[in-house]
């Protein structure tokens, strides 16, 4: 059977058309993310005519993950709670209506944190069970990292996501630069990446203050990108490198010493993302120890295929 | 003598005249900081007419400390190292004219941190200054904070300012509340500080879970001011007390660790600056096990009165 399916986030709606074996036939991508659309579902139906209005007649059913089944989404579902695999997740799903045709909406995950707090995704989950779908022997036990705006590190165990914890790190870095004085000493970013080796090493000297001088504390951290501009040590057009190392070396700190507390230090650890910014976490990753993390990309289309076998949709 | 003392920061220009006995006669105060002028002598010169053209006739020296010393200030000084004192300070200074009298400027201070970056304050030094002039005890060892947008932990040995570390504390909480998804669940700022029992307790539970799991990593504790919102767990109106706690806790965290590195964890504590921010932070001291810490409020004017007179001027 068929499938079309939607990773709705917050930002931007992804559409895909899955064939009777699960491969991708087509993408289509629009910005009418959740948080643009007020949470009403007239506005939802227009955002998805807008994008695949003749995808509206095609068999097969629709199946939708992400922030479109929030709080101000299509509608709100509740979150499944961890331990959680395919199954519980389509015991939780629930149908809108897309003019007469249904589309499943699938629920986030919750957990609580060692410190007692919950910690929340959606959308993510079914990036991790796209992954195992690809990857079968990443279901008996790994840590999946999520590098991203909210980034996720996920414990799967025996098939199911056993855990997670969610660290700020892309919405930090971009309203730190946007909007905080540290973005002043920097030129307007442009759509190309810095490959300089000025730029590799001002990234790889954030991620390193991070590794070894981390306990000194991120607000004091930060204060550096500033401090190494002004005394010239970090030239301007690597001063976004160098935060950007830096932020992510915290997570990566915090995330392995997660990954040891969890148990799952001697497990398999995967990046799942978009290329440019897996191979960013994964320099990173190099300086703490772990060499050649494999990347995978794009596992949401496999997860939605994997859930919608698993509902008998 | 007489003096004009210039605490002329980034945002705010603060100006004081100060009788005979180095006593506050009268203050003014106005919104031209040294951000707003564009680094031209004739804006600083007409900001100060605006704020205070009737001093311009009046007898005694006029001395100014900040970022009016800085790259984009009135004109730049270089930064004094630690380990330094007043007379430090007043071997750097320098004059600019102001309509033919002369306006002198003091440095700034500049350490190197246990990470070998630079750390850097313009004003603070002048505070810190005034606080021994004010408390002379505090001169043989002291711990003096100062809390704000940038706050200060500066280490005072034997009369000198021996060495200090930054932390962006003020400054993440406004771009956090103002800029990214944390604000989105807070209400819109009000004047009034929230001082029911539930926003007191909102704030003890964010520097309690900074003092008890910030090894989690802040990035991954700030989205628990989201989470912990999601779940009904903090009330909207709290939601910021509880990210004030939070940031602030990971202050005092790192502070107090600094602080012990430094070998001045026997040393006096005090705070330094707006008395109800710093009244916030004795509160979250209390929590770290260092109840009542001594406030000192305002101390620039005795520190520009205590150079001055080191100066000679």
């Amino acid at each position: 059977m068929p499938l079309i399916g939607l990773d709705w986030g917050s930002t931007r709606l992804r559409a895909m058309r899955l064939g009777a074996g699960g491969e991708v036939l087509e993408l289509r991508e629009s910005g009418a993310g959740a948080s643009t659309l007020h949470g009403r579902a007239d506005e939802f139906v227009a955002a998805l005519d807008a994008l695949v209005a003749d995808w509206h007649a095609l068999p097969g059913p629709v199946l939708a993950c992400g922030m479109v089944g929030s709080q101000h989404g299509w509608r709100e579902l509740p979150y499944a709670d961890c331990p959680a695999d395919a199954s519980t997740l389509m015991r939780l799903s629930l149908n809108v209506d897309w003019r007469g045709r249904p589309v499943r909406l699938l629920p986030g995950l919750r957990c609580t944190t060692a410190a007692g707090a919950p910690d929340l995704m959606r959308g993510e989950e079914t990036q991790v069970l796209g992954a195992l779908q690809q990857a079968p022997a990443l279901a008996e036990q790994a840590c999946l990292v999520l590098p991203g705006t909210h980034s996720k590190w996920a414990r799967v165990q025996g098939g199911r996501v056993t855990g997670f914890t969610t660290q700020m790190t892309g919405e930090l870095f971009a309203v730190l630069r946007q909007h905080s004085v540290l973005g002043r000493l920097m030129p307007a970013p442009t759509q190309d990446a810095r490959e300089t080796r000025d730029a590799h090493e001002a990234f790889n000297e954030g991620v390193a203050a991070a590794r070894d001088h981390g306990d000194a504390g991120l607000p004091h951290q930060l204060f550096s990108v500033r401090s190494l501009g002004l005394a010239g040590r970090i030239a301007p057009p690597d001063l976004a490198e160098y935060l950007s190392g830096l932020l992510i070396g915290h997570e990566l700190r915090a995330g392995l010493a997660w990954r040891a507390q969890s148990g799952l230090g001697a497990a398999p650890l995967r990046l799942i993302g978009e290329p440019a910014l897996c191979a960013r976490y994964a320099q990173g990753l190099a300086l703490f120890g772990a060499a050649d993390t494999p990347v995978l990309s794009n596992t949401a289309p496999a997860g939605l295929w994997r859930l919608a076998q698993e509902g008998g949709l």
